[in-house]
């Protein structure tokens, strides 16, 4: 996926931090913190999930798509990219 | 925008709709009807919003990268795609 | 649904301007604006929308759950408020 | 948070299923998995991060508005959906 080792590199660490705040609503739910505050962390995941599938996207749009090596892998990259489009839009 | 005749008007005519759908909820609020059913009025009407952005980045795509004229008219189309992108997952 | 005379007519308002939005999109379409500059305009009635949305959440969780005549119309407005939210959520 | 112990249960087994989701982001990032499977896994925990927030929202609003145990409690509760759902519609 990642289109060179930098880039892996900086998702790799991207969703971890994501699974740290994931950890963060598990400890919360068991230590039975308010409401508020789990819905709060929540949506920051949201927030932080968003951020990643830009990214994500950016990068396919770059490397499927700008960088393709052929019109068939061109034509490929693109319709990926309109169903991914299309589930977040649904 | 639309890239052939027949999309031009395809893309008017579900602009008209969504008009209609909006007029729709005026008047449900002019007439006082009941909170639930303007409330699903609107979710209707995202609905179709969404509907149309999926059918424009689609079009976008492939008339300004997939078919662009140049490499660098293919960079700016797939430029403007990113932004959009990132507006909706902001 | 507007709860007081007042919410009516902000209400009204608010459509309008959605509406007056919509027409927008619709002149660029048949005037073939730029596709970037439709995809701008399609997402600002996204956001508009979703002020509205917004705004008719809270009236209906003021008008029919913290000021529900009894406790059978609070569940049934809660209710209400838990479809909506299933909807967005989807 | 949780409003009984079972729905505690209930909420971390939700909670952990997600972070298996990221685990799995994370192998098929470090496996240079093909990007749109990388896609379709983040659209995946997007769903379900969806589902459990409108959970978090249905328990919200039944333990701390419809059944608070005074009205200005029932005020704070009904507060806290209303800026959550301002989150979610910005």
């Amino acid at each position: 996926m990642a289109h060179t080792i930098r880039d892996k590199e900086k998702l790799i660490a991207r969703v971890r931090r994501i699974k740290g705040q994931i950890e963060g609503i598990e400890r919360a739910l068991a230590a039975e913190a308010p409401c508020g505050e789990v819905l709060r962390q929540v949506a920051s995941v949201r927030g932080a999930m968003n951020g990643l599938t830009s990214e994500l996207f950016d990068d396919h749009l770059r490397a499927h798509v700008l960088e393709a090596a052929s019109d068939a892998d061109r034509e490929h990259g693109a319709q990926e990219l309109m169903g991914i489009v299309r589930t977040y839009l649904k």
